[in-house]
């Protein structure tokens, strides 16, 4: 699978960094150190002692540098050594590779690609679990599966209807009708109304009367998906002919949903997700009620992706065929392959 | 290993194959989904879906079709795609393979070469679970070893009398006195007396004096092995001259052993196994006696023979050597290979 | 990595092969069962059957022979089939490799090289568990990582003031006053004087008290480690002008530590310990507090190991970096590479 370097992943929580425990984790099947000083600077660093490879993430934050606990070798925040335990004289080109890190939304993002390239404006323009207006549940899930297949899930969720038949009571209005899928700048948003639907799982006091809701998610490169929804009367979206709520984005959104796909090793993946609801709009009893049925969901997603990614390992010359629900999933894996074609391309020049 | 490919391979128990739940099982390393309609028919597929490659196990039969799960395409008898849901058209040319399958014995068999060449005159001769004359006990074994070392295990029972010491406590009679071996069309016959011997594991009152008892097995192409017992008073062996009983295949057996061998991957294996007694013949007792011994016996099996695939998979240009107890192994490899060939012979013609 | 073939490595404890049952182990790579006949003589075979490649440590010593339990195959203690259930004649040729091997210290140690170049008088000289005057603790330890990055563990104990912080106590000092480090015929010997230390983990009633503390280990090819340590007022070590305590390999140590490395597979590797100390002072219980120390110490070890292990197999043309620390490490594994030279040039000749 082609994977976009010049981008932004999501490598863990802002809480997970801090000192003096360091933090662990692949991305694009590179082992990451990230760090937090005592200072509160965030550092991320190939997670591999220059000395014996022995992994940083094992190691211990001192003050502003980072200690290997294997042999004891000390470096500053940018990757350089600077002691080694026993020798005088400490060689000026011991250093590791570092990475462009940063803390946004309650996440800590690595940039996996050309460092003078960083560039933070392409971190997803999302609403995150540090916006005090919510409650947000969070959770994390494990793949045993290529990142594509997770990402191509969340694509088509045509599959709601199929999958999900016993968790999320969705009705196959959902994968029959097709939404509204375009490009943007760094993704793709799919969108669409749903006319006089019953709504699940929700704490609202008037969540059994039909109403007609306003679903939209985009997905961003390099793997974060961000899903809002609300229910207007009955009627709602053909008066509107079927465009999008005018005053959609202007009041706050009653509830998100936010993941981030990072692909770990080549055939395994991590989710990290948020589930938000606002605090005027059901807030923790929301949030609790959605939790529970998505770790229902997610459980289904992962038997089945793992199971696809089981026969694909078996299916040598393998290829996947485009059905209308891939819409959205064609255009953002055509999205990936040209900037991943750009970013060779700049590299070779 | 050289497998044939125009046979009949033991897939699954009728019982698992029960509307809407299909079944997936892998055959020479193919994933295959079997299932049966609302009518009772039944139809095996490969096991991936044509859209993302799903496994179709994991969908539903919905009267005479079955549905994928995850996107909800689906499929008729003849695994034709006829609905993609949220597409009008469906392209004509959108089919997974299907493989011919039948029900015989209460067990499910696939056909895994030319379905063309498909002919249930292939399926082995025995008597199975379904005869009303037995009370059966069944099981399910799965091997970490290639199929072939199961088979080889039951085609030499020589061991018998060294793996099995302490569970079946037969004689080293078994071992050192060679059995008549023989082919015929589509495998080998085994066949013995063993003169005064104890027989253990019966619920025949007489059990414990001694009988000469007639021993036979038949090991049919691509797996399947049916063993039968019977005992007889001291001298009938030497009475005979050695020869079989003349009324042997006239009256019902009191006792049988059916086992088939699958290979499901290339290094991995099952077998489907059958214990039955004539009802007239210790019925539920003897049948009980039987799979209480023969768990221990298979239990022995896997330990060896997965103890041997270790060994033989860091022994690279490894060959085994034939002894006279072989006979059987030779006999029907050489059958397997010869049908192999002329299989690969008639494709390339 | 390379390894030493010409040399005795452990494979296992006396106790390990008491008729009627064999031991089974892999070194280098290499299945090698060995068993001790009724008399007593011990022998070491390849581990697997010429017949059908079963393992023999899955067999029976019955007398002065060793009996395949799966199809009943006799072997002589050369190697030699004798008896082939079944079959009158048995071939002369049939037979598998055997090994050198010998007991000495309370372990089974075999030659991996050409057997007609095997020479006691390369066993390493320690002291072992059969030593009577020491009351020995022992245990194993499967390691998911090459021996040599064990032995690199050991041989560099600059890491036990990081990575054992809190199980040894060790002060950094042990990191930061580089050690002596001398070659000899079979190995390196490394030692140190430690200056005013308190000494953890002693059940001496003046472990309190400060001492200077001498501490010396030999590592052996192929991998055997030996470690003594003993305790002085104060000063002496100044007095002695830091030379070695004169009367040390007069008296009996009070303690030693011995282990072995073995390389199991190319990515597998074990360490059978022993923890002594003697009779006279200390004995049973300060060997019961170092082994409640060491259990923990070598889990640290084990889990550093196996996490560098990890890194080093993404690491594409990885390569160590040599500290002073390593001073011993890249003597002991220089010494190694010129022994697997000679070995292969003689060979070659």
């Amino acid at each position: 699978m082609v994977y976009v370097r010049n981008a932004w992943y999501v490598a863990g929580w802002s809480q997970e960094s801090l000192p003096p425990r360091p933090l662990g984790i692949r991305v694009l099947n590179e082992p990451i150190v990230i760090w937090r000083s005592e200072n509160g600077d965030l550092a991320a660093f190939e997670d591999r002692c220059v000395h014996r490879l022995a992994p940083l993430s094992l190691g211990r934050c001192e003050g502003e540098k980072l200690r290997c606990m294997y042999h004891g070798l000390l470096y500053d925040r940018g990757g350089r050594v600077v002691e080694i335990p026993g020798q005088g004289h400490v060689a000026n080109n011991l250093r590791v590779r570092t990475y462009p890190v940063v803390e946004r939304y309650g996440w800590l993002w690595v940039w996996m690609g050309d460092a003078a390239a960083a560039d933070e404006g392409l971190i997803p323009p999302v609403t995150g679990m540090d916006d005090p207006e919510y409650i947000c549940g969070h959770g994390q899930l494990d793949y045993y599966a290529e990142a594509r297949f997770v990402s191509d899930n969340l694509l088509d969720l045509s599959h709601v209807s199929f999958l999900h038949t016993k968790s999320a009571y969705s009705s196959e209005t959902w994968a029959r009708e097709p939404p509204k899928v375009s490009e943007h700048r760094h993704g793709v948003r799919i969108e669409r109304w749903l006319r006089g639907e019953r709504r699940h799982h929700s704490v609202d006091t008037n969540a059994d009367k039909l109403a007609d809701v306003y679903a939209r998610y985009d997905f961003f490169v390099p793997g974060v998906f961000l899903m809002t929804d609300d229910a207007y009367p009955p009627g709602t979206a053909d008066a509107l002919d079927g465009q999008p709520p005018p005053d959609l984005d202007r009041a706050p959104k009653k509830f998100f949903a936010l993941q981030a796909i990072t692909p770990l090793t080549e055939k395994t993946s991590r989710s990290s997700y948020i589930m938000a609801a606002h605090r005027d709009h059901g807030g923790a009893a929301q949030c609790d009620a959605t939790m529970a049925v998505v770790r229902k969901i997610f459980a289904e997603d992962k038997a089945m992706i793992e199971a696809q990614q089981r026969i694909i390992d078996t299916s040598p010359g393998w290829r996947f065929i485009a059905t209308s629900a891939d819409r959205g999933v064609v255009l953002y894996n055509r999205l990936v392959e040209t900037l991943a074609r750009e970013e060779s391309t700049s590299t070779a020049n």
